[in-house]
């Protein structure tokens, strides 16, 4: 089983967007990002990046959790309005697990629960480990 | 037209990963990027956030290059392998365009033009003039 | 409001692919698919074309269904294992809507509650009425 | 090496909707279809699931052709605008490969090659070898 702290404490892109994992169970995270100014972009909204980073990090942080390596093989993420509060969460739960892949849903809300984006994401599941 | 230093000094989020645009055009846009530590997960290798927010950045300073606001309403990535280099690069280029919808292809290589990953978008146009 | 006969009626392709529309109200859309010889691919499982084309119909069903024309301009399958069963079912839910786009969850489902693939598509509306 | 006329009679799905392969080899394929009344849906144009279905086609027909089983795990279509022509073609080349995954990119373009939509797809590779 991952120690979500040091989870966290690998994933230096992670730290560098200020990201927490709030909750780690095999197939389910949540994560959270404190909106700042270091996450805005040229029209002062939260960059499309770091609103994927966020997702991705629930999305890899419920996959890994099961203790086998699994690499996101490709993500889709649609956009839906800008966030108008001052947190964002992104919740990732498992769809689907075969032995070699597993599907994830993301949802990227706000503190009031208002659905900011969705994200979709495949692992590929390896043979090693999580350290 | 833009101003690509201003477009850059306004995107706090890519200027936090590093990220540089080397060339801009309506239609068109190459962003780089020097793997440093930052970039990387837990594994050691650049967080599939740190890639899609190269591929993002090269998609927006493309899109809004035309001088009219273009928000990108959804992406996708496929990522094919780790990178090995020590750059990456990210080049989109626009698919089609109509009064109010854009999409663009971006390819991420390395410096030895490995193709690493390939990510799609789609911005909605709005009426209002990038400043 | 629509007409769920008339729509059906009208679209060709749905009909060739043996697709009947469940319900459908503003939002919300259940398709279904009998799986018959002529859905299946060279090794006899349902082809994709054919569980994409459900998805398709629920999709677009919900989303005409407030009477103003919605085109879709993009759609993402993922598919998560074989139909066991000898029906699909596609159910089309609203994710958000702003004045000209809206987003839409399909979950594609056997007789069993089995989850075979998930949809996500988003539409442009137009301010044409549906006839 | 794949047949590709028993690759065809044995995808009913693909002949049900008037889909030819031109041209198969191992990681490209161009599939082609004649558009008739039976593609259209409700507003008369090509319905979303024919187009998908033309691209799916050629992909399976490509990812397959090395003699593996690849199976389409997730695809992702972008609608440009409605074909005016007589003829749509599909036109499959693969853009990345490693053992066990595949991904491929589908150009969909009108007999003007007025490019009409686009696809990208990913194969897992199964051990079994197409019969």
């Amino acid at each position: 089983m991952i120690n979500n702290t040091s989870f966290l404490k690998n994933d230096r892109f992670a730290a560098l967007a200020g990201i927490e994992l709030v909750k780690v169970e095999p197939g389910y995270a949540l994560a959270k990002m404190n909106i700042e100014e270091k996450h805005l972009n040229g029209v002062n909204i939260v960059q499309g990046g770091a609103t994927f980073t966020l997702a991705d990090c629930a999305f890899a942080a419920a996959s890994n959790a099961y203790g086998q390596v699994a690499l996101g093989i490709n993500a889709s993420i649609n956009y839906f309005q800008a966030p108008q509060g001052k947190v964002l969460f992104a919740e990732a739960t498992e769809l689907h697990a075969s032995r070699r892949l597993a599907n994830y849903n993301v949802d990227i809300y706000d503190e009031n629960k208002e659905l900011i984006a969705q994200f979709t994401g495949t692992v590929y599941k390896k043979k090693d480990k999580v350290e």
